[in-house]
């Protein structure tokens, strides 16, 4: 049973479907619907290979990070050990000192099915097809232990621990990609605005980043891209709420304790 | 269906078994015998979170790249879609023209049931209890694109595109930790000798890399741990065939070709 965001003539409710919508086969609705207020969300996607991170991929974030903008995307993976759900909490790892928070957009990959029946997977895909693997869109927040990662040369304990991938609240999937290039991103601790920008300060867009990485790398359906953060990244330490809002896709809220 | 090597009574034979060993419950011999020569056998796990690699963890191989020895383990991970199994073909992806094979001793993790019966994972492991949560040893070649490592600021690209992981021929379950620890390994390119070292050089043991990891990265069964390379690592070009072997775990072979 999946659960699927109804916002057309049943807002804030959600209907019960059947079968996978990532398998890329027809899923049914079974009639049954619920209140948003009476559920409990879990990830949307627990991705069954990889999430691809990009980093620097917002000019003025680079700038605050006191980093130059790379030429090509700088990619980076969390294992699927990092996502949690919606209201789920972010836990600080013992003897990291500088917790972050970074809002992101995410990009769902999906396959596709050929007219033979063949499933087809996200594999050198050109920058004019990118639309056509993008299963829909959530939110995330890509957690990073800004010290560990001042430390480590590569970033696998700074931007992969445990809980360090809050994603939901859920995956549009009615979002065209022209639209999603240019969506507003906020981020709050608590009540105070720390990141607030648009998707259209990308600097390799959503299209671009699914070419570069499937060049090499294979995407599977239910991978996952971040697409990098605005600037306004800071700190979030314990009893700390972290919201990530993006229009159209919803607040992903997050508490933050010690693991 | 799964496969294993019976080395005692039964030499260069498999037989096939049912259930999924990495599940933490028993499994059953169907009393079904295949010579090893007639079967094909495919990547022994193709891991459902993630692989850990560990860089500069031979002194040797950290100074002949002109590198120095991290005083932490330096972890990165490697996606599930880099595996391949023996005899299956390593792809130079475009543009990439410095392929590298590394030959290295994987460790497999696995889970533990509790006398309730709950199945409980490796997390916050102990280096004194670590061998506890060792499933296997396996072969691996830590297929790398130097170039794209020296370009890129993280490894991504490098060491997680396609087929860069070969993985195999089987995993061996009955070597203990103390045995692991000192290894023959040896890598070929054709009939020549590029790598030989023992696992014994590694700079942080399979114990330690094993409780740095699962501090803050929870290890799910079946996921790998590469525990670094050994001095002589090298290019592979199309028609080579690359051969890592280990004292115990047999030899993993692989063709080179352009994707």
């Amino acid at each position: 049973i999946e659960l699927a965001v109804d916002g057309g003539e049943h807002p804030d409710t959600i209907s019960t479907l059947t079968g996978d919508p990532l398998a890329g086969v027809p899923v049914n609705y079974t009639g049954e619907r619920h209140d948003l207020a009476a559920v409990r969300l879990l990830a949307p996607v627990i991705p069954r290979s990889k999430v691809v991170g990009v980093g620097r991929n917002y000019a003025e974030h680079a700038a605050e990070m006191g980093n130059e903008l790379p030429a090509a995307p700088l990619l980076f993976f969390k294992p699927n050990t990092t996502v949690i759900g919606p209201d789920e909490t972010i836990l600080r790892p013992e003897g990291c000192t500088d917790l972050h928070f970074e809002g992101e957009l995410a990009v769902v990959i999906g396959s596709r099915r050929t007219s033979s029946g063949r499933d087809v997977y996200c594999k050198r895909v050109p920058v004019e097809q990118a639309a056509e693997w993008v299963f829909g869109y959530t939110i995330a927040n890509d957690v990073t232990a800004r010290d560990w990662q001042a430390a480590d040369d590569q970033w696998a304990r700074a931007k992969g621990s445990d809980t360090f991938l809050p994603l939901g609240p859920w995956i549009n999937t009615h979002v065209p990609l022209e639209e999603a290039a240019s969506l507003s991103i906020e981020t709050r601790v608590g009540d105070e605005v720390k990141q607030s920008g648009s998707t259209s300060q990308m600097v390799h867009g959503i299209a671009e980043l699914i070419s570069y990485i499937s060049a090499s790398i294979t995407l599977l359906p239910g991978d996952v891209i971040l697409t990098g953060t605005p600037a306004g990244v800071g700190p979030m330490v314990a009893g700390d709420e972290v919201h990530v809002s993006i229009d159209g896709l919803g607040t992903l809220s997050n508490p933050v304790a010690e693991a």
